[in-house]
């Protein structure tokens, strides 16, 4: 099984660290590749309009690259661009760490809490897990109030926030689960699932998971995604004669396990 | 991989022809077992009165099981027992049809419709669809008005009902995904999908896959069951002292592969 | 009018106290009867699982006692097995403690809390006041965290328990009116309401008026239970042919007024 | 009990057949009065400018007569000022039509469907329903299309017109119940039941059942209406010294069991 | 463009300090006018029972001057009589201050909180905003604990008040915009605005500007008020017929800006 | 008042009828210029992937212009990039049509529907729908079932879908008011409120009007854009720092009303 992991921001030394920890999760049978954006991409996307610069991007690989993937993941907590990646990914179903937290978080308990970065992005994630019909689930949003940048610097610091933060979630909130709402929050969910004794749900690796089971399920059972009313793909040959998405996809690095078998 | 899948109705011949199916989608690691309940147990379980009497059951099966098991599924689109069995189900996860497909539609297109083997199911089954959140994605309920145990009689008269309310549910009310609302409904989706065009889920085979896929969330990276709050398990020591759920959990027929294999 | 009280737990020493207490709250032209389980069922269903062990008594009851009774009243704030007894009550109304209390509360103000025993209840209980159509009028849920059995223990821990998060629901979540979550949290309702000045509804008198309210309906009335599509009774001749709920139903206790006037 | 029942319209020779309805309906220990407006006042209620003439009438007439009744009705399936008659009822409650019959409703089936005059009334009586948290069971609103003074001329057509629209209401819209949008659609619920087979709810009959039993439940519970908050009541000094609701309530028509009885 | 501002109360000495603010903000094409109620009508609406007086007013008012004026405020938070108002309004738009505020509020961020008088008004206000549909937006209600007639008496005390809870929306409840919850907190808000530093709204001048709004769009693009189904309008005949309405509307106090200009 | 209004699409000749369209709509106080992308940009945007490419536009457009202008309107129903231009507006109001049609209609009536151009669009629409919180007013949304591009092809095929759609919608599903569901649907509104009777709001004339609207409440009130939380700017050093939103926004026709008089 082929699942690309889409990295969406421009391509800095911190994937190879992350690439690690996905290899480390995937199924057996699975080939994982990362992408990145070219670098001059943003570095991260607390901002929506950092999200903007790199949504045609995302996009774009997905349009490129979803014929040779059996499952895509986009690497943020804020799900960009899924819908637009979705449209077109022909056969290839698409996800993303909010829609896979917590629809993982709806089997392990009756409610949850979202660590966030900073109280930024509590808004638009909020939204989202209203759309994803969660809503009733969420005990609360908890900012960290750590830029994502930050959060891989001082590992004790953040680790402090998320426990502190966590507790708290648990203790005055009432949630039965918790969730990291950004992908770079990687590395933590042991300890904290340890310190806590209460699930706590890793954004990336719950999105790769999510796509190798949405993968398995497209390729053995033809449950793949619909192209139907909101779900039509555009037509090829329109992209054609606009000349829209040409040339290649704005990949900035691509790691694979052969070529770290290779290294 | 050991998945228990739980059959809530008293054991009769068909058991075998749907754990041959089942066994035709699990995963190559998993190890997967069907019990069926004892004979004299509703054999269908359209009316919430025969719910009733298999709740405790399936309760009893969990309680002992989930020590052998990494996942169980409790095989009856009414997810019936579904709060009871995962309080008691300890680091096993525990799922059912409806939450299973419910949530893969989510990822596979905006809108669903349920077919249903007779009204009498549509207001527990819409009830559910809600508690889960996917209240705004469904597009409708479509009886086919079909007994549950009319529906492996004559396979032409089924299809063809299938066919006609799914056509419907997708001109009509602007479904972009079908489910079939009943784990007897088994065998027809390939057929539908070819002919309608769209995602058909059937809802023994997504809660199987469903499954496997918490099974090793939990396994592989300890996202058990939270125990907290509304998820505390009750104390052994009462369940003890009163001497309730004694004895062993009433399995009429358990189904193995290995037994599959010397038979 | 024949009112029935399940108490749906284990017959214990404790049901003539709250029988004599329901005895005196029902109307002058009730009948009022109570029964309870075989002594070895669950003595408190604080628990999903004791719940599950009992819901097919409670369905088995009305059942069979039905036809003798002009309403049925299921008493735990769970409100468990509604549903289910409710699908067999033939033209006898059943109710139940939740549903009666946010009722009653709906016509008294704007907003209630809702005092709990322990944690444990809040996610069940706060789903039925949803599927009630009572959530927008829930200010908060409070625990006393005092299990059911411990309630009629220490009268005056109870009384300062209730008291002091009465008083907070009411100053810090802004309820207007107070229930009382747990049928056993019988006797205080009275003091409370003279302390706080709001309306305490106490959970078992709310249920039997509500029962003898919707007995006369249906008496006079012909306000009987629904029984089209999700309300359809199953069919007497299946259930006959299967040899389910067989025998008597498991009654453990009868507390009837004549016995008590015998005695 | 002493019940109040306000017909909230101008007195015409309607009302006595219209009590004659109620008395016949009422409790065995009901005093039940019937107070409507003066001559002049709007004689229907159709448009909410209607409505809006007397609710002050409406209110004047509950702060006068409350110390004098045990339980008031404000007879008009809008509900029209409920909100201003329960805020200066004192120890009395007050219930209304569409509260009264979607509560009921809520106890016999999953849904029920609203049969109302026109379509004039339908989003004022939805916004009511889903106020009351009945927005859920809502099936369908259905119009006979016939004004409310209509209704009792030619009893023929509206009883056609209440069986086709509530036939519809059923078998298209999937209504288990039927309410009855109108309090002056009296006296045909009893045909309607027997000739649709479902529950047929009357909107003044289930008024004056809801209101004996809020009554009791205030009388004998102390359940009063709260008087907190949003509930809080006016200063009587304020209004003393302003001047405001001076004199006589409005009172055109008072019909009492006693003059009945010297009649 | 003629725009009136109802002051819902009966007249007395504040109207010209609030038409003066009123003037300052109104457009350069328009002629405000204000009229207040006779004396004698409530001078504030806190309570129910007191809007309950001059709901007929109002509508009188609207059904009289409509004709004269291309849009209309009803100056009260509560939005009173806005339903009834709008039924008799013919082309002319209606609007009142919650609709207004929290129709801009939706523009201006993600969040917003609501600065009310008194706890009394929260629960009716609170319906209102969730009826029009930004209940998703609202971060929480506070109460000043101040009735309407202490707002300008005492402006420190009222500004020290509004800061105070303004912030606390602020930083505790994740505001991002501020709502004064009543037109007679006028005058506050550039301070706060400055202190505060997120836009604060005022209740009259949003709805004034919003009045302004509608009132261009239906004139100049014909998008008048609907008068079909529920926002059909009572026939001019039955009014006459019945007598209702008579005369002259109620005004107690009229200004426009002649006579000022006279003045 | 200078009013930007973003023709989010590659620039082709339909712009300068469009602009004459919004000219005679504006305010005589308003400075209206029309921006559109540069060539090879998509020309109509019907598909999210299309969406998806004009998002950093829109944004870079916004970030660039916000300080010459006093409010911005983006010219897509589907309001694409509202969040992210919003967020760089700086001061300067941003709106769109579907946020300002549904906020005008929710002060026209009762309900509406909204006529779009295929079902395609259905799904994303009526999730900005909920979003905005006007889902409740919803009464249907039906597809014209031509493209963006057929709709000014040919006027009376155009007409007539319009009106048949329309009248449907008032008819079956009980539409007050009609909303036109894509910008180039302009020009139509007249004829339809003429035929149908109902107010027809048109979709960039609503949007227009609304900026105007929010550009005076910005400039004279304060009333901006709150920056706090999820509406936080980005900071502007790392924008410079990181080389992102470099050079000219990405404008590949500006029309003006200067350049039209010199024209």
């Amino acid at each position: 099984m082929r699942i690309l992991y889409i990295d969406p921001v421009g391509a800095d030394a911190c994937e190879h660290e992350m690439y690690d920890a996905l290899l480390a999760v995937k199924g057996p049978d699975t080939a994982l590749d990362l992408v990145a954006l070219p670098v001059g991409r943003p570095r991260h996307l607390e901002y929506h309009s950092y999200e903007a610069l790199i949504i045609p991007d995302i996009t774009h690989i997905v349009l490129q690259e979803a014929p040779n993937y059996d499952g895509i993941v986009i690497g943020c907590f804020y799900d960009v661009g899924l819908r637009e990646a979705r449209e077109v990914s022909g056969t290839t179903p698409v996800t993303a760490p909010c829609q896979a937290t917590t629809s993982i978080a709806a089997a392990l308990g009756n409610s949850f809490s979202v660590l966030v970065t900073r109280s930024k992005c509590i808004p638009k994630m909020r939204e989202n897990i209203h759309l994803y019909g969660q809503g009733d689930r969420l005990a609360s949003m908890r900012s960290l109030e750590l830029g994502v940048r930050e959060l891989q610097l001082d590992h004790e610091l953040t680790k402090e926030r998320l426990l502190s933060e966590g507790r708290a979630a648990i203790e005055e909130d009432g949630a039965e689960t918790l969730i990291l709402g950004c992908t770079v929050e990687y590395g933590f969910y042991p300890t904290m699932q340890e310190a806590l004794g209460v699930p706590v749900l890793d954004a990336a690796v719950a999105a790769i998971k999510q796509a190798e089971f949405l993968a398995e399920a497209a390729q053995r059972f033809g449950w793949q995604p619909s192209r139907l009313y909101g779900s039509e793909a555009p037509p090829a040959e329109e992209i054609a004669t606009w000349g829209i998405y040409p040339g290649e996809a704005p990949i900035g690095l691509r790691l694979t396990e052969e070529e770290r078998i290779l290294a």
